[in-house]
């Protein structure tokens, strides 16, 4: 079976909600970030890189939010993934930027010890962080097509951008700004899936 | 035919390698980063993220190098992504820690002001790229199997680490503390693909 490390209201929950998508039997091992666990052995040894989510496979353990969304598309969670590739390279271009721009923007709310050293330059960035979310969602609202992110058919980049979008409020975004990314959330909000993941914590 | 926009010293030279792996007829189009040519019109009507790479493909622009890439794979250039779902994940594994992770750390070198607002933030920022990008280069150490990440088969992801591996001494990194990253890039130096895109001044 399927083993999925998560935290609370970290983008493990995307791993979550495309497991049920697929329903997937698998089970869920929860990483206390309030502890630090993730920092320590014996999880080290799961994820060298001290993050979530991490995936236990009959194969291996594997990282990367869009490396494991991929290997369930390809292994166990079919259609996800648009089978042309313009359409699939547009889904990925989702997932990119969400994992190289929009997370990061959110990570420089609480993890400014990544890239700097004293206190007055991680406030500096906690401070910046309301504006580059909001960027961010400018983007992505321009891109929706709604109900979902291409159209009618959830995908692994729905998943991605929704367990980011749940960041929104707590990063100081006004997500009325954004109507069409406001719809989408509650688009995914009735989805099972989701409602699934809602009620084992992994978000809210 | 394919339009490739790039900028020297950039991660748009993955995509030129893996063009050139294929053998792909396509035109490159400089755009001159020092004059900041990237955050103005026109450039930004191809891709108003004002970044490179784009690719401009006969159905409209692809931006993220990860898609780009993929849909090379999938559209031009056969062979660079393993057919087992396992080994395609280790692939894509790497591919998004060298986006969310290798790549911000370098990125935090020049690039402060994505982040914080204060000088001193960006000099604070700085002065720990040389820490993060050496733990990044151990993390890849213990993946590369030799000559190349996976072994004998060159994949997407070597292009990509080869781009990023490029940057390495400008941002304070003693390479000889990781030989098999080392060998890697020899290997890499003598593929024709990446030979060409020095050659048309994309890297050095």
């Amino acid at each position: 079976m399927l083993k999925l490390y998560w935290a609370s209201n970290t983008i493990a929950s995307a791993t979550g909600i495309v497991l049920n998508e697929g329903n997937v039997h698998w089970e869920g091992i929860r990483v206390d970030f309030a502890d630090g666990e993730q920092t320590k052995s014996p999880y080290l040894s799961i994820n060298s890189k001290g993050r979530v989510p991490a995936l236990v496979t009959p194969e291996g353990v594997l990282t990367e939010t869009g490396a494991i969304l991929e290997y369930l598309a390809a292994t166990a969670v079919p259609g996800l993934v648009p089978t042309d590739p313009l359409h699939a390279a547009r889904m990925r271009e989702v997932m990119y930027y969400l994992a190289s721009t929009m997370h990061i923007n959110h990570a420089h709310k609480m993890r400014g010890s990544r890239w700097a050293n004293d206190e007055s330059s991680w406030a500096d960035m906690k401070a910046k962080v309301p504006e580059t979310m909001a960027a961010s969602c400018a983007y992505i609202e321009d891109l929706i097509v709604g109900p979902f992110l291409f159209g009618a058919d959830v995908t692994l980049a729905d998943a991605w951008l929704y367990s980011t979008s749940c960041w929104l409020e707590g990063d100081g975004v006004d997500v009325a700004q954004f109507p069409k990314l406001g719809a989408f959330r509650d688009a995914m909000n009735s989805r099972p899936s989701v409602v699934a993941v809602r009620e084992m914590g992994m978000i809210g």
